[in-house]
């Protein structure tokens, strides 16, 4: 199985000098997940919690509705990658497999068109109230994400995405190379943890695509907190599911975008 | 058409205050390729240099070998999103709905599976020799693109990628929320200006994973230059492929991953 961290020779050319060394970076590998058989998608992806990855790409992409539909996962290192084989129970791969069978009439070109868009453009479920936190309580979640960041710590070249909640701190933490892994692995921790995600918020070190917050709204979470900016599409999604959009989290504060209700008090604690 | 800017309202939370205010982020729209009427694609990209992001994609997803099989482009809004119409010319068009037509006979699913993947993964062909550049040239072209990236000014939350060459200096930058897509709309960029990538070198701002190597390759770009880091699968890629990465180029220096015969001299003028 390929390591998530590969140490590899470069020369240096700095102020300081020129240098033969090594440096720590990322490892990126295909991984093909299948469904009872039925390939599904490939994704480039860091090599590690690649159970937490077929679980949650399952949940995020509307696959299954819960955890109880998966019956095994089989992780198969090929030649160029991992195929990661999702097997479903019996009547949930009916199910799939039936959704699956009216796709596969259309030619292979269809896949990449306009209808599969439309399906994938339609607002998430509108998301549960969760809790009102404070801004020191959103500031404390945000700056419990970086200590736990292992594989970003050394190669400083991952994103990761976290979940906190008010009763347990920071229950779960997941990097990769891409940040939808990284988001897509978060939710597979939290499933299989038996957790869910509507009582917190969901902390991500990138920016804020409108794919972040459909899959954030596909576990339920009622709250966003990055540290980047997000696109205006992902601030028209967050208005529409009802999700509180924060993000430019900083050392000294951050932004909120969407339904700024559940986030009530003043910010005290994290002076700049 | 999409403005590539929105301004929208905000609360900000900031050690110095609260305050309710406007921001700049950038837009994310759906852009969907159609060649000849064959759906192919759909991204999400940043709404501006259009043409040239489909000039750019269909080079550098070897659908055209060359501008010249481009005979027209259309850029028609949908109500979810853009679609890029790219007419290709008559002999090009049967040699790519032929290419097409092979998959056509596969039910979608296959369209995501390994078969895909394992021709994506081949290594591109071998890059040219180029020119010998010195350090500091290296770090001119770098230090070039900063000033030119418009969009990043005004939202600090989109990538670029630029062409540098010693006779011209920065001959393209392009802008884009998606690194992939600021690549492609660069290839396009040059391609209709005439110009080709093989004396100088692609500029990025992001980190460099695999397919922005193979993309690189793809319009004959000897050495790229990214401001982060490369993933090892990247190394390998640049490696097979004759091409010069270096990566982690900072006000002090950069570093060189592989095929370092490209960059002769000693790093001067850019002392930090």
């Amino acid at each position: 199985m390929p390591r998530p961290v590969v140490r590899v020779p470069r020369s240096s050319w700095r102020a300081t000098g020129t240098a033969e060394s090594e440096r720590a970076i990322p490892e990126e590998t295909a991984i093909a997940f299948t469904f009872n058989t039925a390939s599904y998608a490939v994704m480039m992806a860091s090599p590690q919690d690649l159970e937490d990855f077929a679980v949650g790409f399952a949940l995020t992409e509307g696959v299954v509705s819960s955890l109880d539909a998966i019956d095994t996962i089989e992780v198969v290192e090929e030649e160029i990658g991992i195929e990661l084989r999702v097997w479903l129970k019996a009547k949930d791969a009916a199910e799939f497999l039936g959704r699956r069978r009216k796709m596969a009439g259309l030619p292979a070109a269809a896949c990449a068109g306009w209808e599969s868009l439309i399906e994938a453009m339609r607002p998430p479920p509108e998301v549960g109230d969760g809790q009102v936190l404070t801004p020191d309580q959103i500031m404390t979640a945000v700056n419990s994400l970086f200590p736990q960041q292992a594989l970003n710590r050394e190669t400083r070249a991952v994103h990761a995405a976290g979940f906190w909640d008010p009763a347990r701190g920071l229950v779960a933490v997941r990097e990769d190379v891409g940040r939808h892994n990284s988001l897509d692995k978060l939710a597979g921790a939290l499933a299989r943890d038996g957790s869910t995600a509507e009582q917190g918020l969901v902390v991500l070190t990138s920016r804020v695509s409108v794919e972040m917050v459909q899959k954030s709204a596909a576990i339920g979470a009622p709250i966003i907190a990055a540290v980047s900016a997000p696109t205006a599409l992902a601030v028209r999604m967050a208005d529409a599911c009802g999700m509180t959009l924060v993000a430019i989290a900083r050392k000294d504060g951050f932004e909120v975008f969407t339904h700024p209700r559940r986030i009530k008090g003043t910010l005290e604690s994290h002076v700049a």
